[in-house]
């Protein structure tokens, strides 16, 4: 077990999910770290050369070394402080971890912003597609019959799955739309309840719901003529990609 | 370690790189599995029954669980059967190899397969945009100046980047496109020469270039009105999603 020594800096952006599962897993290790806010609108030149491949946050630095994307850097996190691990240690359920993590992250995360950012059809659709991915989570939940994917505690799945908690709630209101529907989830809904009053969770800075409803309005503004298509073509195009 | 005793086995495609993967990962690691080919144009109700979230191959099945996602399965095999490991035991480099391996999956597969089913300008962005990724690879490859991305052995992030060695030379033909420049990419054609004479994927299963090209053809006839687009927004959601 590495001794936290203040060589742990993140670099990230305020609203973003993908830096609050990073700056969990990290008070949930203990581990003290550095935050530097990056305007990701802004970028600097810090950014390009801390992740040159893609320009986004969070980067993880630790001894010099920068490490770009939140999936692999949970899991980084995880092997270099191995107390309390974040992933089940018995391969199988380690797998399955790495499974619904992925599913979370291209498919839930992709189909519930689609809604955001889309309106009339397209809307719908990415709306029937978001709440069918959601089947599968709430089908997890409920077979596994623990407060938490991770079982009794907070594990990799659910600090993927924080956003569904804060930020998706607000998405709904943004975009006018119900994607969770209490009575079709009702295993989703008490992960919610629980995930959000652990120590942890409710201890580490997460924006207020109105900044997060202001900022998705003006970023659903920007975004609308871009993604949403009526054209035939288009929605080809989407529904192929999204697949 | 576990002893490979037949409890091990491979639902697959033949042509499917993400299948060729893990059985060369099964190869690599001496465990002996049973295939099975299941046909993904007229698919059984075996494999929604394995696979039930993606229905996609492959799937590996083990002590009776099914596993399927190629990524998550080469990390099960390593962490099952840990002799001869396929990613370092570096967390530094195991983090950076999980980074490749994403890379090539979301962006080098991503950019060379909308080359493949694409014409015109749409593709050539793609082909623009395949050999921007490609571009980083070559850097890394050169930057290590190692004959594998795994060192002197092959490793987690070579097997992923397979396809680069055997399918995307045919997909350049069937679509009439560079993107394999020799001139641009001199070390990923010395690794492609040395991933291809490795005894064990030299002598594992892999399909002959005309069949390679006589599929891939086909597809690209059935594919290309779905994914070419030449319209405004059909362009802008390709570049959303591709970003």
């Amino acid at each position: 077990m590495e001794k936290s020594d203040g060589r742990v800096e993140v670099v990230g952006y305020w609203i973003s999910a993908y830096v609050h599962r990073v700056r969990w897993a990290l008070k949930l290790k203990g581990v003290d770290y550095k935050y530097t806010e990056e305007d990701i609108f802004n970028k600097t030149p810090l950014l390009s050369h801390l992740n040159p491949v893609h320009g986004k946050v969070p980067v993880l630095i630790h001894h010099g070394n920068p490490l770009p994307e939140s999936a692999v850097i949970i899991e980084y996190i995880d092997d270099v402080w191995t107390h309390d691990p974040l992933l089940p240690q018995d391969p199988i359920l380690r797998a399955q971890a790495r499974f619904w993590a992925k599913f979370l992250d291209q498919k839930v995360i992709t189909s519930t912003a689609l809604a955001l950012y889309s309106e009339g059809e397209d809307q719908e659709r990415a709306v029937k597609l978001a709440v069918e991915y959601l089947d599968r989570i709430e089908e997890q939940l409920q077979l596994q019959g623990n407060i938490f994917f991770g079982g009794e505690k907070i594990g990799y799945v659910d600090l993927v799955m924080g956003f569904v908690a804060y930020i998706l709630p607000v998405w709904q209101e943004v975009a006018s739309v119900n994607i969770l529907d209490l009575s079709r989830f009702p295993a989703i809904a008490a992960w919610t309840v629980n995930f959000l009053e652990h120590p942890v969770i409710k201890t580490e800075y997460l924006p207020h719901r109105d900044e997060i409803f202001s900022f998705y309005s003006r970023r659903r503004q920007e975004l609308l003529p871009l993604c949403g298509s009526q054209t035939h073509l288009g929605k080809k195009v989407w529904s192929f990609l999204l697949s």
